[in-house]
């Protein structure tokens, strides 16, 4: 049999054996489809069955159509995160909770990857943020980030100030826990929780929220993806500041130096099966509508009409 | 002299006497600059200088390659929805008190108009949006709106259930007391005042915010300004619902009907003084960074190496 | 058998047939026990059991040492507004429906009257407000609210302007689509929509909750509950102005008249079941700590050391 | 001249020479009067005028009938919690910016000491909470907190996860950045900040507030002063998180203590001029109401009435 993926990577999340099973049976399942599969180091042994190839992730994706990650949102983050530059797609299959980006369930994954296989998928590009610290960030390597970047204070209970410059315009000085610069992607995540928006994942849109700042006016912003964010911590604030990439590896600023985030220049392939519903994960992960059972039959009828 | 704009038309808000000495010495001005100057009906009664054509504010439009708008806000949100289609571009003078469009105070008139029909000015594009509403909308005429389109509870103190709809997908169902469908132009009015972000007025989107929803894990979303919003009340509900635009215009609704939201064809041309920064406005109108003094000098030095 | 509450009355939803069968075994199981049962007058067409007698609702209560309220939320508010001056204990059961009012299922209807005609039951006192309005509103009298005095737009898309009085201090200017007076009671309804927090309900408070404020640095304000509230709406604002009581009875005001609300001098006697707990209610209403079974073990073992 | 403060000691703010005049010119105000004037240690050094004594705080305290704080809030938070034991009453100072607590400004401060030595003055009594941590809190020595306790992450990005019990009763599981259990003191400083409403001062409640929590149903919850509130932090989490009073003296948490909050026994004693008016404080403060000439003079009209 042929398919649009000859070749498969699956990818799991570190050390976690509660995966084995759902790793297995996929395994299997693509070997029974005539796919080449191959698996991620830490994966890797949890596969007993078939002719896998042992590689590190970046290999893992030169030599695969199709990166399956199985874990959770936060697995395919860090996914992403190795692997944008590559162009390879990813697939995400959850362990029983829904996840926004790992959006598979194990019931219906040997169903859904029949489906991708056989060229019945649906492909969403999703941009990730480069975020570059230092005195002239941008000579600096950045980290990436798919979800947030996020500056925030560090080993101190007292506020954070910083400037906020956007395409070098001042914006505004906040005295504050922080500031998330997040991608739609992110905006579901810590954006969310700190009082920002929902943005639609096909938005070239970013979104800055305040973390409990201290003047009441503050108000999230949402921007072109194309624009760029500088932020500059305020000299004698430097020492209690972090700066994270999804929730990851955090970095402290020098009094000299300042962040500055802008998009990438590769987005993440995510494959969702065709009839992929955004509005419906919503509903699902944030407790959208559930019990209203007139209004599902009301619904019903106005999609006849819509 | 010769200007890139040979005819200037003024329009005041109606009925406000207050207007007339700002309006008489602008006047005065254009004409000492060369320029061919009409005035809106309501308006014309206010200028006693010069040679002033008495018309309508469309036919008005047609004849001039400038609209000089003076009041506030609100003035130019009327002149905008009726003018949009026509191709001409406007500029903002408030009556003392800043706006997000009348940014042009009395004070600096005479400077500004000077340097703006010289050519030194910048152009903006903000986009409006149209509300139909009917059993089959699209075959109705659209009201305009550069704000916002709001569904809102009528005539009662209970909450209004209706569903929504992006792009023929099913959003929600929301219990509140209305939704505010707002552009970037009005993220900074009614929608701010529900919860919403702001969104930067370049941006191609739009919000959705929900008025005091019943599900307290709703939030505002940000969608393309290329999607539709469809908003279907529930039957029993109508009777109880508004739809209004811009604030202006409420109109029932009735069981069948339904309103459908999307990105006007042709957007208003707003014209600022070189120069002009959307961050200094927004700093003005909610009260931002006011008394940091240490950190301005901080941001002084922070400009030169950003 | 004796027990403490010899008669007992019910009052069902107006007009709800849904509630026949449950109205009908709980006159039948409040008959087994020995209790003599009467009804109110809607309510009454629904028992077929046993010698009811009809009644209106205030009759109804001073004939009785109890009134079970069989509904939902709506129900109670409505009975407890009517019977606060009467002094009778007032126990709810919902329809099917977790109410925080009427927290009693059918499910376990039985069981819990049982309980409680044996004085297995713990009593709470629910405070009202009161609304007066008029040019000396006291002089008038008031309308009564469990969960909340509502001062809101009417009739207009428009913002309305009032002032805000705290016994006797001015408090502030207010834009905005109205205010909220809620009880502790009313902090779960629509305070809580409009961005209120929740009172505890033994607290002796009210929360001040600003609908939509055109300042964004209002936030809701917690008052005791001895304190006495006064509104007063703009002159010409007062034509687009109501006033409503629990959602109920929609009131307008003239253009000399104000509002003032003070805590009512009769509480409403709650009956709950032994062991009620109003977290409890609060995790099953808001949604709250569902699914951490890690968490819930933790808490096992921390109730032990607590 | 005989006043009711007899004996009167100066606390200004640790190291800062910016005091110095205002100090200086309090002391020689005070000794004008006939009153005899000590100064804490740090405070000393900047009084060259009069027969002053040089101790620490709480001797200070004890051996005098006022204490005239002069600084920010900061100042005073600090000060209350040395001396909320000692029944002192304490006079606010601020250095030019209005505070809620140091709420005298430099300017009226000659004619607002005079007035308050001739017993013309306000007081108010503020309390305070206990914050004990350990596995046995009741057992250690409690942080005292004039605003909050604050229990938050702590060296790193990512959430912490909670238990919280108020009374013995669960409320609540919370993933968040943490949470504020805050005095209505404490109500406008980092709760505000954090999402919470404000309490008056006089109410006998306190409110927790979650920073950033991960469930958006979470709201703030205000409950009475009386009550007893646990956090336990999830076992795992426990080297991430700190707990602070009032922004000070951070503290971390072994993975058996948990945290309890009570009221502490003794409120600080708060000197006001006559005419205190908080309302004004949190106009001025807060930026409500500014510029609206109309209703001012409504107000005007109206304070007649009510």
């Amino acid at each position: 049999m042929s398919t649009v993926f000859a070749k498969v990577g699956i990818v799991g999340k570190s050390n976690d054996t509660h995966l084995k099973p759902t790793i297995d049976a996929l395994a299997s399942h693509l070997l029974d489809q005539g796919v080449e599969v191959t698996a991620a180091v830490h994966t890797h042994e949890m596969i007993e069955t078939g002719a896998c190839l042992n590689c590190a992730l970046k290999e893992l994706a030169r030599n695969s159509d199709l990166i399956i990650v199985v874990g959770g949102d936060g697995t395919i983050l860090g996914a992403a995160r190795v692997l944008s530059t590559l162009n390879v797609p990813l697939l995400g299959v959850n362990m029983g909770r829904l996840g926004f980006l790992a959006d598979i369930s194990p019931k219906v994954m040997h169903k859904a990857v029949t489906q991708i296989l056989a060229g019945e998928f649906e492909e969403e590009h999703r941009f990730l943020l480069e975020a570059y610290v230092g005195t002239t960030p941008l000579n600096n390597k950045p980290e990436l980030a798919l979800n947030d970047v996020v500056i925030h204070k560090w080993n101190t209970p007292r506020v954070v100030e910083f400037e906020v410059h956007i395409d070098g315009n001042f914006v505004n000085i906040q005295h504050s826990d922080g500031l998330v610069i997040a991608t739609p992607t992110g905006s579901t995540a810590y954006a969310l929780s700190s009082g920002g928006p929902i943005l639609h994942p096909a938005l070239n849109a970013m979104v800055l929220v305040s973390i409990c700042p201290h003047t009441l006016s503050h108000r999230p912003i949402v921007v072109s993806a194309d624009s760029r964010v500088e932020v500059h911590v305020c000299r004698d604030k430097a020492p209690h500041v972090g700066i994270s990439c999804d929730g990851q590896n955090d970095r402290p600023v020098a009094p000299d130096e300042y962040l500055l985030v802008k998009r990438a220049p590769n987005p993440v392939r995510l494959l969702h099966p065709k009839g992929h519903d955004h509005y419906r994960l919503l509903r699902a992960k944030l407790g959208w509508g559930g019990n209203c059972s007139a209004e599902s039959q009301l619904a019903k009828s106005l999609h006849k009409t819509a």
